[in-house]
Parts: C-alpha cells; sequence; structure tokens
C-alpha cells in the first residue's frame, strides 16, 4: 500500500426532508450571503428550488441565483458565475442538482478568489483556494458531493477537462433519496453507470497489497448490482435509491481509493464522448468500460478475474484465467444494458467516422503529452483501437 | 434506512515515518501549547515518544507530558490530566498511543472544558465541547483515532463506560503501520478481534433494506480474515499490516454504520471481564461474541446465516437457515482461536463464581435499567446464560 493522506471533512445530512435544513448548515459553514446555483427544469418544476429559497429567506439568509448549468458544465456559464460572485460579494456557494451543477459550483467557487482564468485550474494548477461550498444533491451519480473533483467543458474547442484539489470538497451536503425518485430510468440508470465506473477506476491498479480497498470497492459494486435494477423497477423504491445514493458518496469520496494507484483512462475516453455528442457521462461509460477493459486486461489478468469472481460470481477458470476475466467483463456489459444504457456507439448517437478525431484529441488535446496515463498507457493508436471496439 | 448525518473531519495521515510530520499538523489544527499523552514502556523504549518530542522542539510547540495511561484506562489519570491542562493552559491533546491513551486524551480534553465531573459525560451526558486532539496511533485495534466514541473505567467502582459526541473526534490522526510491528503476536491478535467486533456491532441491526452498509461490513471483515493470519505469520509483515490497520478505522469511524441500528451488546457484556480481571478487551471479545450470538440468533436466523454465506463461505442451508447461521459463528471463533484468542473464561482468567455479581453489575450498574438494549433487549438472565455459556 503506498502513503496517503485522507481529509474528507463534508458533513453528509442524510435522509428524508432533510433540505428544509439547509440555512442551518448554510450558516454553520459560515454563509451569509449565498449564490444558489442550480440547473434548469426539474428543480423549479418539482418545487425543492422554492423550498430552498423559502428556508434560507426564513432565516433571513441574503441569496442571489444562478440556474441555467447543463449536463457537461460549460465553461461560459462558470465565467459569468464568478463575475457574479465578484458583484455581489458572495461567500458561499450552494449548488442544487446534480454532479453537473455541483461541478460548476466548485469551478466558480475557485474562480471567484482567484484572479488569472479560471480554466488554468483544468489544466492542472492545483486548487488550493475556494469560496466554501453547500450542495443538495438530486441524482446519484458523479459523487462530486464528497470528491474534491469537478470536471467542465471549454466551449471553445470542446474540451472537458478535470480538477482537483481539497478545498473542492464541499463543506456540507444534503442526500435525500426521495429528491431522486423524480429521475426517468435512463437518468437514473446513468447515475448508476457513473457510480460504477468510479468504483472500476480505483479497483483497476498497479499498486499490490490493497486487500482493504479492494473488498471495499467490490462490497459497493456489489450494492450497485443488488439495488441497480431495483430501482429501474420501482423509481419509488426510497431504501434502493438510498443505498444507491450512499455508495455513489462512498465510491468517491476516496475512502476506497486510498494508497492505491488508481485509472480513470475510461473517463478520459469518455469525456471525449460527452464533450463531441453531448450525451449522458453515465450512457458513454456504459460503451466506453467494456471495451477499455477489454484491451488492457492482460496487464493483469488476476485482477481483472478477481472481479470476475467476487463480484460478478464467476466461476475461476484456473487453467484459463483470462477467460474468467473476459466472463466478468460482459456480466458488466449485461448489467448495463440490462438497466438501459447503450452498448455501443451507435446506440450513443455518436459516430464511427469521428473516431480518429477523438482519439487525437483525447491523448493530444488541451496540452496532453500523446497518451493518457492510467492502468496501462494508451497511445493515440491504442485509444483508436479502443474507439473502433465499441462499434 | 434511517435518517442519518455523518460528520467525520479527521485528517488521516498515513504511511511510513509519518510521525515525523506531527508537528506541522498540530500546528495547521491549531495547537499552540500540547499535552502529549501516552502510556508506558513501549513508546518510550521504541523511541517513538522521543521523536515526537523532538518534532514538536524542533518546530517550537511547547508540551508537557503526562504518561501512565494503561489498558482499560482509569478515571484517577484523566482527574490529573485535566488539572494539569487548566494548570498549564493547554490548548491542543496530542495522544501518543493506542485505544486506551486516545480514550484517556478524549476524556482529559472534555473535562478540560468542564466545570463538573467529567465522569457526568461516561453516565450519558452529551459531549458537546472539547479540547482538540491529535493521534499518533500505535496499534490498529479501538478505532478511536477516527471515533467519536471513548471508554473508561471508574476505578470506584470499576464501572466501564462509554461516552460519544462530535468533539471526540480528532482533529488528525497519523497511521504509520510500521509503528504497530513490535506489537506482541497476543495484542496483535486481540487488535484484530476488536475490529472484528466493531464490525459485527454493526453488521447485528434490526434496520432493514442496508445493503451497502451490510456490504460494506462484509468488505472489511473479509479483510481482516485475510489480513490477520498473515501479519500472525509474520509480524514485520508491512502491507498486511497497513491493510488491518485502515480497515480498522474504516470499521469505527462509522461509515460502514450509518442509517441503521447497531447492536453493542458485545461489547457491553465484555467491559464487565476486562473491568474485573483487566484482560485485553479484544481476548474478552473473543470470549464473548460467540456466546452472545448464540444466545440472539433467533431473533434474525436470515442475518446470521447471510454473515455465514457472504463472509465465511458456508453453503446455505436452505431448509434448516440455523444450521447455517450456527456454522458461521463457530467460523468466528474458530477463526479467533487460529490467531491465538482464548474460546473461553478460563484461558482469559475469569472465574464462573463472578458470573451472578458481573451480570447483575452489567445491566443495574450506574444507573443502568435492569438490561442492556441491542440487537435484542437482554435482562439479567440473560446476561447470566451468556456468562455461562462462555465456561
Amino acid at each position: 500500500m503506498e502513503n496517503f493522506t485522507f481529509y474528507a471533512p463534508t458533513c453528509f445530512v442524510f435522509g428524508r426532508e432533510k433540505e428544509d435544513e439547509v440555512s442551518d448548515y448554510v450558516r454553520r459553514f459560515g454563509g451569509s450571503k449565498v449564490l444558489i446555483h442550480y440547473g434548469g427544469g426539474s428543480c423549479v418544476k418539482s418545487g425543492l428550488l422554492g423550498r430552498v429559497e423559502g428556508a434560507l429567506a426564513r432565516d433571513g439568509i441574503p441569496y442571489v441565483k444562478l440556474g441555467g448549468v447543463k449536463p457537461n458544465p460549460r465553461s461560459g456559464l462558470v465565467y459569468e458565475g464568478i463575475e457574479l460572485c465578484k458583484k455581489e460579494n458572495i461567500d458561499f456557494i450552494l449548488a442544487v442538482g446534480g454532479g453537473s451543477v455541483i461541478d460548476s459550483a466548485k469551478a466558480i467557487a475557485a474562480g471567484t478568489l482567484y484572479d488569472g482564468d479560471f480554466w488554468d485550474f483544468y489544466e492542472g494548477k492545483p486548487v488550493t483556494e475556494a469560496l466554501p461550498i453547500g450542495t443538495v444533491l438530486t441524482i446519484a451519480a458523479a459523487g462530486s458531493e464528497g470528491s474534491p473533483d469537478s470536471v467542465i467543458t471549454k466551449e471553445d474547442g470542446k474540451f472537458k477537462r478535470g480538477a482537483s484539489g481539497e478545498a473542492f470538497r464541499p463543506r456540507f451536503s444534503i442526500l435525500n433519496p426521495q429528491l431522486t425518485e423524480s429521475l426517468s430510468p435512463y437518468q437514473t440508470a446513468a447515475g448508476i453507470t457513473d457510480i460504477i465506473a468510479h468504483l472500476y477506476e480505483r479497483y483497476l491498479t498497479t499498486t499490490t497489497e490493497v486487500e482493504v480497498t479492494d473488498r471495499m470497492i467490490e462490497g459497493l459494486l456489489l450494492t450497485m448490482i443488488h439495488e441497480g435494477p431495483r430501482v429501474i423497477e420501482d423509481p419509488h423504491n426510497y431504501d434502493a435509491r438510498a443505498n444507491i445514493m450512499w455508495a455513489g458518496t462512498m465510491a468517491h469520496n476516496n475512502c476506497c481509493g486510498v494508497g492505491r494507484a488508481q485509472d480513470w483512462n475510461s473517463h478520459n475516453i469518455e469525456h471525449e464522448l460527452s464533450a463531441q455528442y453531448d450525451c449522458a457521462h453515465g450512457a458513454g461509460l456504459a460503451v466506453t468500460m467494456p471495451a477499455v477493459f477489454r484491451y488492457v486486461m492482460d496487464k493483469d489478468v488476476n485482477r481483472f478475474a478477481q472481479v470476475a469472481v467476487r463480484v460478478w460470481g464467476c466461476s475461476m477458470d484456473l487453467d484459463h484465467p483470462e477467460k474468467t476475466a473476459l466472463e466478468g467483463i460482459q456480466c458488466l456489459q449485461n448489467f448495463l444494458c440490462s438497466i438501459g444504457m447503450p452498448k455501443n456507439l451507435e446506440e450513443l448517437g455518436a459516430n464511427a467516422k469521428d473516431i480518429p478525431e477523438m482519439a487525437r484529441r483525447c491523448v493530444f488535446g488541451d496540452g496532453r503529452p500523446g497518451y493518457i496515463e492510467g492502468f496501462v498507457r494508451l497511445d493515440e493508436r491504442d485509444v483508436k483501437n479502443i474507439y473502433e471496439d465499441m462499434c
């Protein structure tokens, strides 16, 4: 196991109607003037935004609002948010929504305290300072409610890039599984896929002797496999939604990723898809993961066989461990299809003719060195082969 | 799943030689005059105490020392520590040791800011305020390095009682698995048993639909079963010690215990043993757990069968699930014996003639209502039967 520091001081407030307590937490964590950041229709239509505004107003906490965050959140709105926060002397950002809203809020939080272009952080500058953030989560997926990460798409060039820093950990996150009941089955399934991807990206490691985090990841994967189909079958199954929601947070706050190298190449390869086609990130991952895993599994067949046996219940073929490994990858793909996710580029709405350009951008775009580093280092040809396997 | 709040803002600094950075963290978390609290011989002999003192001195952080914490830490030293902290205007307590030292530090931290008798907190008064605490951990066991809990034995009457409160969460904990390599096999095994007990006490729940925490607990149990024997066989197996150390912290910081009722009757029943005979808490738990589990398993045979199948690898006997449940309990006891733990009161050094008095104290002592509440409510007769099953 490698040395690590794990500092995850987000206060998670979990359960029914917990959003009604939002102003207590804004106050506890030092907010005196708030930007409420949100997306579009659903949180307005459901009345959630109104309830949050009502809670702040009732407790005398002034706020301004900035809506309009889209899935795969864009840099344009971030610049707008930074301007607004500076002008209004905002000292706390409250994200009401899913990962896109939270990631956008994080970018605004860092940009407000920074004199340069906030995009610097998404090109590798460490995030050391940001306005404090709170969240009211509306979809179990990105894990951004407990993570130090944010992903933004730059409109100029359609680059989708991530930034990280402890200052990006929300001070509090309100997790009410009821709020996820209005999601469509497709959105729910895309969220489930994203959570599964966060677990696999950590599972694929070159670090040896990490049994504790292997086992925690496997436990969370088993949870997703059990609860995913239940919530697709009955969107109002509160307990299934609750189990998925906590699994999603634990999958990405990194308590199960410490002390081990991680992969993240499925995310890197997927980001080109959602940047180009604006598809749901989870749907893109459903297509990407099996192709990446088949491509890289020779690097450590036993690791893929291990997850096949322990999580997917495959029998170990000791004479041909690669068969067990492949069987596990197929089980993953079958599972994702069974909850309604696409299985190839066509179903995703992507076009095979764009593959060469996506492969190039993935490894060279926005200052990258000609490869992406992870469980296996992948160059342009590798990424092209992987995209072609998705056809 | 039940509603919950999970706020665990301890900064964990994990890995080789990390204790050398201790003064950075004391400073980061606001310490300007420190009480170093420790036990006895081993942390002096190993040079750890000297290194910690050297680090503080080098960085100009003044400190005073209070050693002498014993396993099953006593109220007498707590009173002494409170006096010392008040006299010396201490604003940070650094616990260098295991769970006993950390628990004693927590009691001093609360007592220093309280005008009454600190024992009030151990009779149920909520802990709302305490001096900040940091730890340098020397044994993977109690989980106190990341928990809001503390257990102290009152010398007058030998009552062993717990107190809890968010203010008891350490600000930072330095976890260097190397520091645990000098432990005897017996101490190591007792620590492993304590960790396993923290997992079982959470697993035994009356809350339904808690798959995510069930699975996390199972993953951590599987880790302990894999790594325990490896570290007993080779005390210098760093990676096995590292996996156990992180599992011990995750087992008790409550990320796998949220949203569910918990048991803690094995702990309550064991506390009488270690209070009377001053045995290792883990050794007491090794004898207590199987007896408690056999006694209460009828309450939910399927839960015991589930852990038997998922963790111990038993085959499910669908016609006689109670056989599977019992088989799992036997596997647990066999495992604990295999790492050197006692299996009955005699091996523990306890005396069967004390059973009636221990049962009485367990349910009536120090203001208790005549029963202990957990997975099953147990009265004096129940507890007596359980102790007798340990003979």
